[in-house]
């Protein structure tokens, strides 16, 4: 389909991995690993995706979210399906641990500290998030 | 298996429905539709469900989801997986719409506005949404 980001998922995110089915972002903010995935899709609810796609989009957040809680050595993913603001189907996966930069708040309206991603660790992250997402058909 | 409910959950809410796989709540804040899926399990992280338990999971929610959404006659239904607090696994179900109670917030640390439900409408509430997981095996 043709499918073109949100323009304040576009501002707000580094891209990590696109395919025909999805993108992967990461928050700009860098004072938590949070990683969010867009599925090409025109629906804006979650369970309103017919449940083929449904189950390749939770397997696609199981997987992102696993890699999370190993790389960035979290003991949490918060995951949600917000969008009151951006329509646009996002799902947003971030890792927290105790003592966290917003802990025990969850990061939406809450979030203020900010910190920028170094080019060498954005690209790992990428090196490490793509294959990942590649290897779901 | 074995299973109790969080005591803050226990506090918080009206129950709707249990089986031998999962509990349904109800938050006693009733200005926004706000229900909550607690899995029979002892992971604490949705992407740590084994493939048949998380698609059961997922199938509970998207029932649940579409009735709040129908029901309350919201645009939207917000969904998410936090337990910063409450680690018992727990999945939020929020219906909201424009001009709501919090909009265009999420609810979580951001609802304070309360009220209660009538006791006619929560048996409305648990009469309907006991047949939708009774349906699920």
């Amino acid at each position: 389909m043709n499918f073109s980001l949100h323009p304040t998922l576009e501002t707000d995110t580094h891209p990590l991995f696109v395919n025909a089915d999805c993108h992967l972002l990461l928050h700009k903010y860098a004072t938590l690993p949070w990683l969010i995935l867009v599925p090409h899709t025109r629906e804006t609810e979650l369970h309103a995706l017919e449940i083929p796609e449904a189950e390749k989009v939770l397997e696609r957040c199981r997987k992102v979210s696993a890699w999370i809680q190993a790389f960035f050595d979290c003991p949490k993913v918060n995951f949600a399906s917000i969008g009151n603001l951006v329509p646009q189907m996002h799902l947003h996966m971030v890792g927290r641990k105790p003592g966290d930069a917003c802990w025990p708040k969850p990061v939406w309206g809450h979030l203020t500290e900010s910190s920028t991603y170094a080019e060498t660790l954005l690209a790992q992250i990428r090196g490490e998030v793509a294959p990942i997402l590649d290897s779901i058909s």
